[in-house]
């Protein structure tokens, strides 16, 4: 039992999201689980962690003998707290995140607590996988998703994965038709149109809801988002060097002197 | 008038912090200036933006002739209202952010609402730099930081800056002694080694605070780390493409069948 590998599940739609639940059933084959995951939804919170306040942890009756654990701050303290508090310092084999409601394709890596979570994983050495499905409905059919996980988290287990990245897995939704494969690709160079619809409250002072939408005007097929529209599983390796490497050339042309 | 450069001014410790006051101060005489930032202490909020929640802006005299506002959100909140409520979708011409109480050098950067701010700028198309101070006090001392600010802000105006990535800077602390000049850098590679400080309620009921301390286990003297630890002010172009270029390659070994 001791041997078998000890795979941390979070996410950031909240412990009791059916995504997270579909997940963990499908690792318990695998290995031990445990899950930390947030109370509530945190989704778009990025790689925040907090400071300014402290965090509680309370146990879970996710399903029978899994040890589950409901946390109040963010997918990234969520994974501290895994390794800090519950494990004491000692690493998990595997983290996996997700399964998200929603894609996070593309620039979305930056915003998701998804994939925050996977990338704070890879930070600390541990084989981390984000997977989310593009479809943001709480009743999302996930299972057409179950076989990619059990495919890519059976691959990390048995070649290991390099450090320095993590993995950025993303599933077209089930109406899609059946998936094409698994595509190995680049973060899409896209943006948001954003929008702040504009609301008065009862005493007629202003307040606003953000509304955008996602626009990729990349056209290489080595893309994320090139795949998921295609009928692939994208997996974008996906690192927290955040470093323009081509930028340190650009600079060499500065002014570096001061005044 | 209507030629000078419009600059958007935000950051992550508030729109009271000293910090900003600084930065606002040394950005009057380059152009028009456009302050958007918290209207409290919103750091480590990464690049969190408020779904959950709607958003509120207020009028803020922070000094004289700067149009100045408060906004209820994170700082890539305050990045988005700005352009897409304030500006009506149009662009400034250079986004700065901080000055930061306190260092935003290696990983950090994924975790600083300030550099996320700069970050979400860059993903618009804006020239954006980020500027922290490695002194976290609230009586920190910005006096050296001015001529680094001014130094490379007219750096970007008069050569531009490419897109896909910004600028993360950082100064060390006054008592460090004269700056030894500016150096293009890359993000070293560090960790954090967490711990929780664990409490009790009056109720009995635990609660964690997050503890923890920053190890730098690079020696590359390319470095943002080793440059500020040198007496050197680090300027590192940081990306939001977080494409593990290297990876896409590993992965190429993986079965990617699907059952």
């Amino acid at each position: 039992m001791a041997d078998r590998p000890l795979i941390l599940v979070t996410n950031d739609d909240g412990i009791f999201a059916p995504g997270i639940r579909a997940l963990v059933e499908e690792m318990v084959p695998f290995g031990r689980v445990l899950v930390v995951a947030p109370d509530k939804p945190q989704s778009a919170m990025g790689h925040a962690i907090t400071i300014h306040h402290f965090l509680r942890l309370a146990p879970v009756g996710l399903m029978p003998d899994v040890e589950s654990w409901s946390c109040s701050g963010t997918p990234v303290d969520c994974v501290k707290l895994a390794i800090y508090k519950l494990l004491q310092g000692s690493k998990p084999d595997l983290l996996v995140s997700g399964i998200n409601h929603g894609a996070n394709i593309s620039i979305n890596v930056l915003y998701s607590g998804t994939m925050s979570a996977a990338v704070e994983g890879a930070m600390e050495g541990i084989p981390s996988i984000g997977f989310s499905l593009m479809d943001h409905s709480i009743e999302a059919d996930f299972g057409h998703v179950r076989s990619v996980v059990r495919s890519l988290v059976g691959d990390a287990l048995k070649h290991g994965m390099k450090e320095g990245y993590c993995l950025n897995v993303n599933v077209p939704r089930a109406e899609f038709g059946p998936l094409k494969g698994i595509r190995v690709c680049r973060q899409a160079k896209a943006n948001w149109e954003d929008e702040f619809e504009t609301r008065r409250d009862p005493t007629g002072k202003e307040y606003f809801w953000l509304k955008g939408e996602f626009r990729s005007e990349d056209d290489g097929e080595d893309t994320d988002v090139w795949a998921v529209h295609n009928g692939y599983v994208s997996v974008v390796p996906t690192q927290y060097d955040m470093t323009a490497r081509q930028g340190i050339a650009d600079l060499k042309d500065w002014d570096h002197a001061l005044e």
